[in-house]
C-alpha cells in the first residue's frame, strides 16, 4: 500500500503547523485510501522515523516523502538524506522515496503568484 | 505606484533563495507595471528595509508585502511586525501593507496537494 509523508521544518510556536494539519486534512478529503501523515525535522512531533513506523503499522509499503519546503538548502540537502537514509535501514522492508521539495513545483510558485495579484 | 515585496526567512545556503529568485521572475512577466522585490528575515539579502529603500527610489508609495512562508510561528507573530512599523516609521510616506502567510491559501495549499498527487 501506498503513502505519503508532508515533511516540514518544524519551529517552536505550535500554531506554525496549522497550514500542515490542513494539507493532511486536503489529502485525506481528496485520497481516502492513502494515508498521509505529517513529519517534522525538528522542534515539532512526529519525526520522520515515526512517521514512517505510524505508517508501516497501518500496512504501508511504499512511501513517498514530499519535502514541504521552499528552498533546498542546508536542511534538504544535507540533514534530510541522512534522516531518510536511516529510516530506509530501519524499515528495510518499506520503499521509501523522495520528491524535490515543493517550492520547486512550478503550480505552487503560480499559486503564489496568484495570491500576491488578489492581495495588491 | 503600487509595489510588491516577497518576504521569506533566508538561509545559510545560497541556493536557498532559487525558488523566491523564480517568484520574482514569473512576478515580472506577468505584472511587468508592478515592480517587485525580495526581501529576507535573516542570512540573506536584501533585508525588509533595503527592499523599502529601493522601491521607494523606484516610484513605489504603496507596497504590499507578502510573507512566503508557510507557517505562522514567533518569526511572523512576533518578529516581522516590529520589522515592518520600523520600517514605516522610516518610510513615513509609504503605505506598508502585508497579507497572511502563504501557506493561509487554500489554492497554494491545493498545489502543494496536486503536486504530491502527481509524485505518489
Amino acid at each position: 500500500m501506498k503513502a505519503l509523508i508532508l515533511f516540514g521544518h518544524g519551529a517552536r510556536d505550535g500554531r506554525w503547523r496549522e497550514p500542515f494539519d490542513r494539507l493532511a486534512s486536503l489529502w485525506r478529503e481528496q485520497h481516502s485510501n492513502t494515508p498521509v501523515e505529517l513529519a517534522f525535522l525538528e522542534m515539532m512531533q512526529p519525526s520522520l522515523e515515526e512517521a514512517v513506523s505510524s505508517l508501516s503499522a497501518q500496512g504501508a509499503t511504499q512511501i513517498t516523502v514530499v519535502p514541504v519546503f521552499f528552498g533546498q538548502g542546508g536542511h534538504l540537502r544535507n540533514d534530510f538524506p541522512v534522516l531518510l537514509e536511516d529510516c530506509q535501514k530501519k524499515f528495510p522492508k518499506i520503499s521509501l522515496g523522495t520528491t524535490p521539495a515543493v517550492g520547486e513545483d512550478l503550480a505552487v510558485l503560480q499559486a503564489i503568484i496568484d495570491f500576491s495579484t488578489k492581495s495588491i
